[in-house]
């Protein structure tokens, strides 16, 4: 069923959601209150935008065109129907379609900032899944992977610009690997810990296209307290800015 | 002057300093407290070991014995009568030689543990440095980078062994990507944080020798309380078990 919610505690905005689908996650409000935004941006790539929630966060924050992509149609509709509830066509533009296409099409050195909540978990060949099913899409590397993500942002980004994703620290090395083999270099990192005294269960990491070595590691993100409420920190997301 | 210390509050443990050179730091005291050592481990090689802290500390951890290689004929001299005032020249050895000389004359696959608390600070070649300047030596990577760290520890460290090092977090992309240019597949990653809310300053990091993909995050380390004194973390590492 299809369900209209508040974005959070975002008093202002409003998500498109099915609950026979997936709800977006924090992640996708950890990742727009990490990436860099300065007052110089104008362009804005969410790749795998969902039912939207990461550009809907970044339009309360930067005055940028932000465009959307997103492979699977009916969660394409869901993202179309969230914009023009918030009545932020003019500023959120979103795409039905593979990104690995999409940016075939597009001038190199375009965006100056590009986010992205990319699928979690591999692929191995003994995997069979239902590739069409949009659990699957969403959380496994059947139309994105790393490889392909750095490499599309590689083309897309401008000299010096940024692209920041959220992801399991697991994966960290490989992130690493592959931003730099894409001349991305990582220069910022900010792991999210579900509680005090726990490893940490989620990675923000940006890195700048042809930037200099050299990264720095912000003070760790607690999510929860140890009575299972969100964090001080966590809470100042929701309230709308 | 040569002075006579306690190891920090480890009551049975002492080190030989001398003011005039550099007192031991808090680094080679979290770097044995982070490593991974287990029962079967027999045999420690910690590079660059100073006055050795490092194995000191190690020796009341496991019973391995432990190789320490110095450079520095002074420095080398004060770990000798470190070692020798614990009477734990049976299962400590220093070595007094270069360590790019010295690991040619190793068989490879020797150890099961390489520690390392290396020069933190890159020379580029605008440095003017009098590279036998004790103090240089220590902290620039005049006789020691981490292209040669690795090198050697793919070479000494057994298959499955571990490197485990001590650096700051800015240097993280190039120890992981020189890590995985010598097979060595990072594993385990402590940041620590000088006191919270601030973005770490310390970086523990460790490597297992021809190790699958996937890293794990440990808590964050907190150094100091807001009132300056250490943490209770901290304290315990300070006390002898």
């Amino acid at each position: 069923m299809e369900v209209i919610n508040n974005l959070l505690n975002y008093d202002s905005l409003k998500i498109v959601q099915n609950n026979e689908m997936f709800a977006f996650s924090l992640d996708s409000v950890l990742l727009p209150n990490f990436v860099t935004l300065n007052k110089n941006i104008d362009s804005i790539l969410d790749i795998g935008c969902g039912n939207a929630p990461i550009p809907l966060i970044l339009s309360t924050k930067t005055s940028a065109n932000i465009i959307g992509v997103e492979y699977q149609s009916q969660v394409y509709e869901l993202a179309k129907k969230t914009i023009k509830l918030n009545q932020l066509e003019k500023r959120i533009k979103i795409i039905n379609q593979d990104i690995n296409e999409w940016y075939q099409s597009v001038e190199s050195d375009t965006f100056d900032v590009i986010t992205c909540n990319p699928p979690y978990f591999k692929v191995n060949k003994k995997n069979h899944f239902n590739d069409s099913d949009y659990k699957t899409i969403a959380r496994h590397e059947v139309k994105l992977n790393l490889e392909q993500l750095f490499k599309i942002s590689r083309k897309l980004l401008k000299n010096g610009g940024v692209i920041a994703i959220v992801h399991r620290p697991e994966r960290l090395v490989e992130i690493i690997t592959e931003m730099r083999k894409n001349n991305i270099e990582p220069k910022k990192i900010r792991f999210v810990y579900p509680k005090m005294n726990r490893e940490a269960n989620t990675l923000l990491i940006e890195g700048v296209k042809n930037g200099n070595p050299g990264i720095n590691i912000l003070p760790p993100l607690y999510a929860h307290l140890d009575n299972g409420e969100y964090s001080e920190e966590v809470k100042t997301y929701f309230k709308n800015k």
